[in-house]
C-alpha cells in the first residue's frame, strides 16, 4: 500500500490566493492543521482553525522570524520514515506526529530583485526556512505530499476527494519532482543575481533556469516537440507582444531573436532586416521608412518569401501596404500606425509582434551540446576607428567609412564564413555560410547580380574574417566592389592588399573578426 | 569595520582531505569547532578538540542523522544580525552563542547515481540539513564565511592569517555567491534526475547546471572570453580524450560536437565526417577506411583545409599518412593505432581526440536567446522505410534506397536550407544555408562539378525540406542526379514530382522535414 492518508499539514504561503479551498476540504478530511505566522493569521481572520507554529514545536519564533521552522519537530514529523520501526520509536519517544503534507510558496525573489535596489532588502528576502520544509518533504515524497504552487491546488483536492483523504506515490512523486525543480529554480536566481552584482560571467558553477512560458505546437520541425522558457528574473514576459496572428513557431521565435541581435547595433530607428533560416537577407537603413523596408526587400527578393521582416521604428501606412505584397511569416515592429495595424491584419496568419518592450539582459551566450556548454561573451563589438588600419594606397573618404561601418556591422550576424556587399547603406549581395571564403564571395556577387545590378558598380564589402588568398578581393574587385573592410590577419595579408591596390580597392582592415556559427 | 572575527565554527564535511590545515589555523585564532558525527570523530582521531552538535544543542540527533543540523541554536546562531540590538538580546536570552563560519561539503549525489540504480538509496542520499546551512550563512555573508568547496581552504588560510583571524567582507560575499551555485547546482541535479526518471522532458520550470571544466583562450572570436561547462551528472569528463596537440578551442569543440552528432547516425565503423564551420564539407562510409577519409576529403577538398576530421574507427597507418598530407585543426576519432599516433604527431599542433568514451545523455537540445530559451526534442528520427511514399514514375532499387538514406542522413546536420548530392555513399556536393533551396542546389552542383565531375552522372540527392517550386529538381537533375529523397509537403508537389518524372528521375518522399539553423 502505497497510498498515504493525510493526518497533520503544514501551510505557510506569501500568496494566499485560493488557499481556502485547499483548507475546506483538508477539513473535511479531518486534517490538522499546522500554520506559519502569516498564514495562521489569515486562517483565523476568514474562520479557520489552525495551530501556529510555535505553539505547535513549543519555540517562540525568533529573529524577526528567521528561526521559525527550522526547528527537529517539524523536520523529524517530515522526514522520518514511517516503515522503519526505529524512526517510529524516536518518534514515539519525542512525541513528535508525523506532518504529512506541506504546502508552501516561497514570496518571489525576482519580485524584490525587480522593485528594489538595495541589496539589503534583497538578500533577506532570500528564504531560508520554506526550501528547507520543501527539499524535505520532496525527499520523502514516500510519505509526505509536497505542494509549491498554487495552479496545483485544482489537481490536489481532486487527487485528495478522490482517494478520501489519501494520495497516491505517483502523484507525491511528481510534485516532488517539481518541488525540486522550484528550490533549483530559486537558488539559480539567486546565484545569478550575485554573479551580476559580482561581475562574475564565468562561475565554477553556472546554473540557468527557465519558467515554461510556452509550449509550442513543434521544435524546429513537425516531429520534435518544443517549449520556450523564460528567465523571469527580471521580466515576465519575452518583451515580444503578440499583436495578431497565429502562434509564434519555434523558428518564428529563432528568427526574431536574431533580429532584434542585428537590430541593436543600429540606433537610428531606420532600420529593417529580413531573416530567413536565422540569416540575414536584407538590412538596409533609410531615413524614409518606406525605402528602409523596400531596399532591405530588394536585396534577395526570393529569399524573403516567407521570412521575418523587422524594423526599429513604428510601422507606417506606406510601409505596411508595400510589406503585405509579398508573403512573410511574421512582422517585428516598435509599434504599428493604426491604419498600418488595419492594413497588415487583413492578412489572417500574419503574426504582428511588438518588440518595444524587449530588452537584452545577458552578456554572455551560451551554446548547448549534449554533454556540456559552451558559454562566451557576446560579440559585442564593432569596428573602432581609432584602431582601424588604412592599409590600401587609396584611403576611404569619411562617407565610405561610413558605409563600410554598416557592411561590417551587418556582416556580424550572417553565418561564416559571411561576405556582405553594400550601397547606399542597403545590403545588395549577402553570402553565407560557406566553409570557403571564396565560395561566400562568388555566392554574395551573383545576388547582387541578380537582383541588385545596377548598385554593384562602386560598392561595399564586409568579410567576417580575413582573406587567406588574393582571390576572394579578385572576384570582388572584379564584380564592382571598391571598398573592403576585414579583420586582417593573415599570412597573405600583404598579397591581398597587393590585389586590392591593383584594384583600386580601398581597404581597411578591423583586427576584429567576427566568426558566427 | 566589516571584518569578522571568526569565533566559532561549525564544520560537516564527507570529504575530509586537506580539513586539517584548515583545523591547524582555526586552532592557531583559537576558533572554537563545533563539528557533525563523521567529522568529529575524525577530528578525534586525529587529536583535535571539537564538540559535537548533539552536545552543542542539546538535541540528540535522530532518525539516522536525517535531524541533527535542523535545530534552532544552529541556524539562530547563523542567522542572527549582529548589528541588530534586538537579535542580539533573543540571542543573549537564550544563550545562543553567534556560529561565524561554516564548513560543509555534500556527499556528491552524482556519485550515488552513477554507482547504483536503487532509488530508494540515491533518495536517501540527497542532503537535507548541509544545504540549509549552507543557504543560511550564504544569507547572511554579512556575519558568516561559507566555505562548499575544497579547493577553497587555501585562500581561506590566507585570508584568516592576512586578517588575524577575521575576514573581509568582500570575500565573504564571493563564497556566499559560489555557496548559492552550490545549492543551486545540486538540486538542478536532483529535478533533472527526477525528471528524467518520470520522463518529463519539458518540465515547468527548468534548470541547466554545468561545471566550468576549462577556461578557453578565448570564443568563438579572439576577443570573446569563453569556458566549457560540464555536467557531471553522468560523467566527470567530456569523453573527448585529448591525446595530443594543443587545446581545444572554442570553435573546436563546437565542431567536434557537429561531427559526433552526424557520426552517431553512422553505427558501422566505416564513416568519416569532416566539419567546417559547423557544417559538413565531406561524409563517406566505405570498408576501406582509407577510402572512407580519401572520399570525404574530396569533396571539397579546399573547405576542408583547416576543418575537422572525425571518424567512427580506429585510425590506421595508412589513413594517418593520407591525413597529414594536408591541414586540419582536430582528428577526432575512436583510437589510433601505434603506428598511425606516431605520424600524426609530427604535426605539432594537431590536436588528437579519442571519442570512444563519449555517451550522448539528452533527449532535449536547447538553443539560447538573451531572455529566453528554446528546448526541443532532439531531431532524432531517420526516413522510414515503411512510411516512405513512392512518387515517381520510375522506382528506386534497394541499392538506390541505402544511397538515398545516407545521403538523408547527412542532410540533416547540413544547416538550411540543405542539398546534398552523393554517390557511393560519398557526399559529392553539399550546398548548405542559402535562404533559397535553389540556391543550395546550384550550389551542391557546382561543388559536385568542381570536385567530383567523373561522379555527377547517376547521383543521389537530399534535401533537407520540400521543393517549393520545380526549379530545383530541374537543376539536379541537368546536373546528373537520377535520385531523390525530400520530405514532400510542398503545394507544389505534384509539379515537382512531374519534373521528376520528365527528367527520368526516381523520387521518394520521406514526410520527415530536417532543417537544422
Amino acid at each position: 500500500m502505497t497510498n498515504v492518508k493525510i493526518k497533520n499539514a503544514l501551510l505557510s504561503v506569501s500568496n494566499k490566493e485560493n488557499l481556502l479551498d485547499v483548507v475546506k476540504v483538508l477539513n473535511k478530511f479531518k486534517v490538522k492543521i499546522i500554520s506559519s505566522g502569516g498564514t495562521h493569521k489569515y486562517l483565523k481572520k476568514k474562520g479557520y482553525k489552525s495551530i501556529e507554529i510555535s505553539k505547535y514545536t513549543g519555540f517562540k519564533e525568533m529573529l524577526d522570524g528567521r528561526v521559525k521552522t527550522l526547528h527537529p519537530k517539524i523536520h523529524a514529523g517530515i522526514l522520518h520514515d514511517r516503515k522503519k520501526k526505529t524512526h517510529l520509536k524516536e518518534m514515539k519517544g519525542k512525541k513528535f506526529p508525523a506532518i504529512d503534507l506541506i504546502i508552501v510558496n516561497f514570496y518571489p525573489f525576482q519580485k524584490v530583485v525587480t522593485q528594489t535596489k538595495n541589496h539589503e532588502q534583497i538578500i533577506d528576502n532570500i528564504d531560508i526556512g520554506g526550501p528547507t520544509m520543501v527539499r524535505a518533504a520532496a525527499k520523502n515524497f514516500k510519505n509526505v505530499l509536497i505542494i509549491t504552487n498554487i495552479e496545483d491546488y485544482k489537481e490536489f483536492i481532486r487527487e485528495l476527494v478522490k482517494g478520501k483523504g489519501s494520495t497516491k506515490l505517483e502523484y507525491r512523486e511528481k510534485l516532488a519532482s517539481k518541488a525540486f525543480g522550484l528550490t533549483a529554480y530559486y537558488d539559480a536566481m539567486i546565484t545569478n543575481w550575485f554573479n551580476k552584482k559580482l561581475q562574475i560571467n564565468f562561475p565554477d558553477r553556472k546554473v540557468f533556469f527557465g519558467r515554461k512560458y510556452k509550449s509550442l505546437r513543434y521544435g524546429e520541425n513537425p516531429h520534435q516537440k518544443a517549449a520556450i522558457y523564460i528567465n523571469d528574473f527580471k521580466d515576465r514576459e519575452t518583451g515580444l507582444r503578440k499583436i495578431h496572428g497565429k502562434d509564434l513557431s519555434f523558428n518564428n521565435y529563432s528568427d526574431i531573436y536574431s533580429s532584434l541581435d542585428i537590430l541593436s547595433y543600429f540606433k537610428k530607428s531606420n532600420t529593417t532586416v529580413i531573416i530567413k533560416h536565422g540569416n540575414p537577407c536584407g538590412v538596409s537603413s533609410n531615413r524614409s521608412r518606406l525605402l528602409s523596408f523596400k531596399n532591405a526587400f530588394a536585396c534577395d527578393p526570393v529569399s524573403a518569401f516567407g521570412g521575418i521582416i523587422a524594423c526599429n521604428f513604428k510601422i507606417d501606412k506606406k510601409t505596411a501596404t508595400e510589406i503585405t505584397k509579398n508573403f512573410c511569416e511574421v512582422v517585428v515592429s516598435k509599434g504599428f500606425d493604426k491604419q498600418a495595424l488595419n492594413i497588415l491584419k487583413s492578412k489572417k496568419n500574419l503574426r504582428l509582434i511588438n518588440f518595444s518592450k524587449y530588452k537584452s539582459l545577458n552578456k554572455t551566450i551560451t551554446k548547448f551540446f549534449d554533454n556540456s556548454f559552451l558559454m562566451q561573451e557576446k560579440n559585442l563589438r564593432i569596428m573602432d576607428s581609432k584602431k582601424l588600419r588604412f592599409v590600401s594606397k587609396i584611403k576611404p573618404s569619411s562617407k565610405d567609412l561610413k558605409e563600410l561601418e554598416f557592411a561590417n556591422k551587418v556582416c556580424k550576424f550572417v553565418k561564416s564564413n559571411a561576405i556582405v556587399i553594400t550601397k547606399d547603406m542597403s545590403t545588395i549581395g549577402i553570402g553565407a555560410g560557406q566553409p570557403s571564403r571564396l565560395d561566400s564571395c562568388k555566392i554574395a556577387i551573383q545576388k547582387a547580380r541578380i537582383f541588385r545590378k545596377n548598385k554593384v558598380k562602386n560598392s561595399y564589402a564586409a568579410s567576417d574574417a580575413f582573406f587567406p588568398f588574393r582571390d576572394g578581393i579578385k572576384s570582388l574587385a572584379k564584380a564592382g566592389v571598391k571598398n573592403v573592410v576585414q579583420p586582417g590577419g593573415s599570412l597573405k595579408d600583404k598579397e591581398v592588399i597587393e590585389e586590392a591596390d591593383n584594384n583600386k580597392v580601398k581597404m581597411i582592415l578591423t583586427g576584429l573578426r567576427h566568426f558566427n556559427h
